[in-house]
């Protein structure tokens, strides 16, 4: 793709990307190579050339593509130069890592030429004694400013949001608030949108620039406006927010105190991100690891695993008691100690189908009291679909294999209930936990798993003792 | 949170979310009620006055609720009034089953009113005989516009663009700009910037609205425009658009076709579903599930299930080979059949866990070659403590339920092999498919469990032969 990306655009649209990453989109080895001897050179004129032109992400990537040691003489060497707003775009823990070996005077200072969100994006991990410190040094709007954003909960539109904003009377006209515009040194960086308030800050409406720029400059600001349907409360949790702005399309939206009174603009480009992590968790609670990040450290990985593997094995011990009731039929017929985990595996992995849709489905939102009945007959119905067709092929194999027809019978009549219970694990404990007010993404896996296991154990030796005469 | 959002709203600036959405974001039953109702009574005064003022994607959740036939009656008795961008916010199937009971005619009448993207999106699941006849009763320029758009290739960044966007030759000034703007009829329906284009409609640049507006009447467009770094390329796949948007902050993007002449402007809301997508299609695919959606049925689900099943049967197969050798081992200690599922199961989970963060690093490209080493080291250690840990365990437990030592030191032993060779597999098999160019999250797991059970039931049932002396 990304070959053809350079094709398309051809040599008159040079574009930055293809100079510092590779056609697999990760940085190459010759411009790493060039930053690093430019590092071990000290060569500072070098390193603000290659490295101040770069967007906050390229610079990110490079940060965490280079060896510690490095980042640190790299930070050093760029001093006022180097872009703070880079530290947003990498791992948590080399975020800290580059804060910690800085000096509080020289954060302080980078930190008034940030947006406020990432200012606060910075400031929020560090420990308290170090954010009083660097917030004392700043000077006194910006501090109340951060000071603000951070009181906020953690996680919340507050600590996303930008303070800077524009916002005008809706007496204004178009006119004035363009000339305000042009005069005005201190607007934000970007915008899309102005707010319009009382003089109480109290927040009356919005207008998309798009509309300012198409309306006469004598029309009032108060007649163009939109009412802000889509205000967010600061303390509502970014995950709401983020849906939000999915649902409506919003590229910004106000944030708003608990008296209604306009403290912030929360962006696209923040919940994007917000987007990101939240389909990102779904994704590792379901495969048994939490809020991990590449650069943890061995022990602290090993930690927070540590206790999905222990419930599982209380669940295995389950299975484990279902199997050695059954040691005197598997003695007198060792081939089933080698179908049983057949049977209990099929069953693990309809029911982590049915789980996974159902997980999702509940995370979008697109599964509700609407339709979980047709949807928990459907799932049925397929348990029941792809029981027989898999009890087919593996009663086939295992009467072929163990010159034993009624042995392929049973694992067939098994294989099917396995199936059915699948399905129905697969659905209903998503769909309990959820009502249940618990993360369906976090548990559900553990108890499907244990489900199939013990139903595929239980039903195949079972019917095994009760058919073959066994045991 | 929705409640805390009522609250903190107050009365000043009713949300319509708070309406027809209940407390956890589902659709009241009241208000689906009422209008059920109404569509039996066939009340369109009701309908129009309820439904008429909804946002797309409220509408789309409304029709989701409501039964196949109440939906067909309620576009019926909307008629004109019916939102076709509603039919973005629904499953595929729903919007095929509206859009299959609707005469062509009044397809292309409501298609005309749609932004393209919007109309493109809808069009191109029809097959393509509607398609056809669907466009032919389109004015000229609609349908040359539509065309292009459909001419490029699925999930293409062609098929998502707007080609509603404003651009200016590089020596208009401000003033002429937003006279322009405020006279031409024809704009989109909104826009955050403008492009500039030489005669020939090759882009040159472009000019974010915040720009305009704090710029003065006689500067010219061409001394304030940015170069578009982020041109896109028409033919570009969705994916890669949406990453150029995310490394970028982008809230719009112009879209160029082979000559770099200007075609149409991706926008950041379809990008947000594309992210959205990617992120659930690896979940799903990792779940070991296809491009399902909930409306889909029975049969479709099922056979779209299947095959992954029969990898798995496959699989497991092998498993079972394995355990067979061991016939006479077990034959001679049957606690063995009982506990070889565990080693099994942990090995299964822990190779999971390491293969859920590997498959959503290389995602996210956060693993490339210049971590890949020390997250490989990282994962083997984790292995080892983690493995150490559940052995001790294991072992003591196994030890006292079976009352032989010997066993306990067996299991553990097993355990620790299984658990590194978890890690290895879980971080190996997903690097080793990508750098083969296939997708780790649809197959890794396959291979991961494949190698845990192996591993864990050949490393039990052999150490278990030869430190006990069976077989």
């Amino acid at each position: 793709m990304e070959n053809q990306h350079e094709t398309t655009q051809g040599a008159g649209s040079a574009d930055a990307k293809a100079d510092i990453y590779d056609d697999d989109g990760v940085i190459r080895a010759s411009f790493l190579a060039h930053i690093g001897a430019a590092i071990a050179d000290r060569d500072t004129i070098t390193l603000k050339r290659e490295v101040g032109g770069l967007h906050q992400s390229e610079l990110g990537d490079l940060l965490e593509a280079l060896i510690p040691e490095q980042r640190h003489a790299l930070v050093g060497l760029l001093g006022k130069d180097f872009d703070f707003s880079a530290l947003t775009e990498v791992d948590e823990a080399i975020r800290l890592d580059i804060v910690d070996n800085l000096p509080n005077d020289q954060i302080a200072e980078a930190v008034q030429e940030l947006d406020s969100d990432d200012a606060v994006y910075i400031l929020e991990d560090l420990d308290q004694e170090d954010q009083d410190e660097i917030l004392a040094k700043l000077p006194f709007t910006e501090r109340v400013r951060l000071r603000r954003s951070l009181d906020y909960p953690e996680e919340s539109a507050g600590r996303r949001m930008q303070t800077e904003f524009v916002a005008v009377p809706p007496f204004w006209t178009v006119g004035q608030t363009i000339d305000y515009m042009r005069e005005d040194q201190d607007l934000p960086d970007s915008f899309t949108q102005i707010f319009v308030i009382d003089p109480t800050f109290k927040l009356l409406g919005a207008v998309d620039l798009d509309q300012i720029l198409r309306t006469k400059r004598a029309v009032k600001i108060g007649d163009i406006m939109h009412e802000t349907r889509h205000a967010i409360p600061a303390t509502m949790d970014q995950e709401e927010a983020a849906r939000e702005f999915e649902q409506y399309d919003l590229l910004s939206a106000a944030v708003v105190d608990e008296n209604e009174r306009l403290v912030g603009v929360l962006t696209i480009d923040d919940v994007v991100d917000v987007i990101q992590q939240e389909a990102e968790e779904d994704l590792l609670r379901m495969g048994g690891v939490g809020d991990e990040e590449l650069s943890d450290t061995v022990f602290a990985t090993s930690r927070s695993r540590a206790p999905w593997l222990l419930v599982n094995l209380a669940t295995a011990f389950v299975s484990a008691t279902v199997i050695s009731q059954f040691g005197a039929t598997i003695e007198q017929m060792v081939a089933l100690a080698a179908l049983m985990p057949i049977v209990a595996s099929l069953g693990g992995n309809a029911g982590t189908q049915t789980m996974t849709v159902t997980v999702r489905a509940l995370a979008t939102k697109d599964l509700d009291i609407y339709n979980a009945g047709r949807v928990i007959r459907r799932e049925v119905m397929v348990g029941f679909l792809n029981g027989i067709l898999i009890a087919a092929v593996i009663g086939a194999i295992a009467a072929a294999w163990f010159q034993n027809v009624d042995l392929g019978y049973v694992i067939a009549a098994a294989m099917v209930v396995n199936m059915l219970a699948a399905a129905l694990a697969g659905i209903l404990i998503p769909l309990l936990l959820d009502r249940a007010g618990a993360d369906p993404a976090i548990a559900s896996s553990v108890f499907t798993t244990m489900i199939t296991d013990v139903i595929g154990f239980l039903a195949f030796l079972s019917l095994a003792s009760w058919w073959l005469h066994l045991g």
